[in-house]
């Protein structure tokens, strides 16, 4: 809008009358515009060049703004991670607003060029959505929900049940970024200040490098809520192996490891939204990692594990002192609460 | 669940880790599952036989259960009538629930069976999902967003703007019966009581009879937000014509009279659900009313109006004293809110 300065959102702009049109013909169509982009009630689209997938996730972070990104480039990464994680190329995202009454229409905006951003970076049309309004105090701020279509090239499939003793296990980058930058947000209730920003980040660009490489790539899944460690699990147990990990080559940014031991967390259960964790057969691990280090975000890919055939279901850490212990199986709720 | 009784949603449902796994193998898995139904991150999929269209919809409705329905019917409902008016056949639809803490799981069971019961009835599959927790006073309740993706055959693509001068205005079965529902459930707020339920239903099952009724049929489109005087005002525009309305030939329901009547609201501008508003040439009428009324939810289709070249952007009304007079043009709020 020509000037959103100090306006906010108001019930009329949820009504699906003209306040809504006007609201997306200022803001969405302004920074989502292509040519597929509808204001009809559905996206015609062309027919995809193979099977397709599809994914959605809800986004209720809280606050809506971080160090390191918003909600809308959170919003547009998760679901473009989700498919890039089943080898599909990202190809049409719909997203849908759920925005509480006296919300800033500026940060709407920001909002918005955000996810633009974000879309184009991963090479996704962002085709049809959907805004209402609620009350003031019936929802927090901004809700983002997104759904994704992406196209799968046969021959690259990874799955979290493919799995193999005698592979490696990669990280894209350092981790528990995402959560500990939530976390900061929260200065008065953890009482502490550092300078972390989150990893958030749409990953096609990896998943494709990783694929262009040509190497025999099992498993690809981004570890979100829960952190790798609880993603290993949910791999350990849906391909019924046993992982072994390497403490001193989990790699942690200097700033979350010491906010994390001001706290006694673990940066292995705090939140990533643009790191991957990788399974491929040791002899590939060059490759993949040549693939990874060369793109953005993929700069600081290592390997922290690999698969064994002993105790399946079990995460073991080889700790910096030599010992080997169980890494505890996550369960109930996490902290802290980002998502 | 084997024993929801009084049980409640807590933080942990939506940490992603074992209470969330357990929520949705005992509530959503139980009752959406389908040989494509994924708990990974993303299903994988046929390949499309034709253009795809995708689409998404937010609902906030409050209350959640309301006569004749409850806002998981409405959110698989909204999308299929979504793809259906682009008239592409529904074939997948994801879902992503934002609950507030504290929302009785046994509710959440309802909601699910009820979507579960309109998938079916739409031939729609349920294949992703996700679901977050909202603290208590965060959420309202329970939001779902669902997104959809559908097929569209060569030679049938209804649109807004391919309504003509000459084309007879049709609707599926009376109007306002939804809106008027939901205003009746705040009865502290409005004073009245009345028998209306809800019109929400999947229509997929008329827009496939009409496709198949090989009428030429213009413009298809879902009378909600805003209702059937909204609608038609946005075709009016997008078509570049004038419609000329008969009043005496709008079905509305006794019950949805009365209440209209008492509260000086017109029906014309309440939401319904499971109604559309067709246009097509005159000439093919008979064959669209035929292929209409032999179907669940097309019993009380009508004729209410014509398409002129006077007026374009323009809506009029014959009124029941034969006058005609311009229906005044939706804007701002509406009353009631209803999404």
């Amino acid at each position: 809008m020509d000037n959103t300065q100090g306006k906010r959102i108001t019930m009329a702009h949820g009504a699906g009358g003209q306040k809504t049109s006007e609201l997306i013909g200022e803001i969405f169509k302004k920074y989502f515009d292509n040519p597929h982009f509808t204001k009809d009630d559905a996206a015609v689209l062309a027919r995809p060049e193979g099977r397709i997938a599809m994914s959605t996730d809800g986004f209720i972070v809280s606050p809506a703004f971080f160090p390191g990104g918003n909600i809308g480039e959170l919003a547009v990464s998760g679901t473009v991670n989700d498919l890039s994680c089943m080898g599909a190329e990202p190809l049409y995202l719909t997203c849908s607003f759920i925005i509480e009454e006296g919300f800033l229409i500026s940060d709407l905006e920001k909002i918005a060029e955000s996810m633009a951003d974000a879309a184009k970076e991963a090479g996704i049309e962002i085709v049809a959505g959907d805004t209402k309004v609620a009350g003031h105090g019936q929802a927090d701020g901004v809700f983002i929900t997104t759904a994704g279509v992406g196209v799968i090239r046969d021959g690259f499939a990874p799955s979290g049940t493919q799995a193999k003793p005698g592979d490696a296990v990669l990280v894209t980058g350092d981790i528990g970024r995402h959560g500990c930058a939530i976390l900061l947000t929260r200065e008065e209730e953890f009482g502490i200040s550092a300078d972390v920003k989150s990893d958030v980040a749409p990953l096609w660009n990896l998943v494709s490098a990783v694929r262009d490489s040509g190497a025999a790539v099992h498993t690809i899944r981004d570890a979100t809520r829960g952190g790798v460690g609880t993603v290993l699990y949910e791999i350990s147990e849906e391909s019924n192996v046993g992982i072994r990990l390497d403490q001193t080559k989990i790699p942690v940014d200097p700033g979350v490891a010491g906010v994390c031991g001001m706290l006694g967390l673990d940066p292995l259960y705090l939140a990533n939204e643009g790191r991957l964790v990788i399974f491929c057969p040791k002899e590939e691990t060059d490759t993949v990692l040549d693939a990874l280090r060369s793109r953005k975000n993929g700069e600081g890919a290592a390997v922290i594990g690999e698969v064994t055939d002993l105790n399946p279901g079990i995460v073991t850490l080889k700790t910096e002192i030599g010992s080997e212990t169980i890494l505890p199986k996550p369960g109930g709720e996490l902290l802290p609460r980002i998502c």
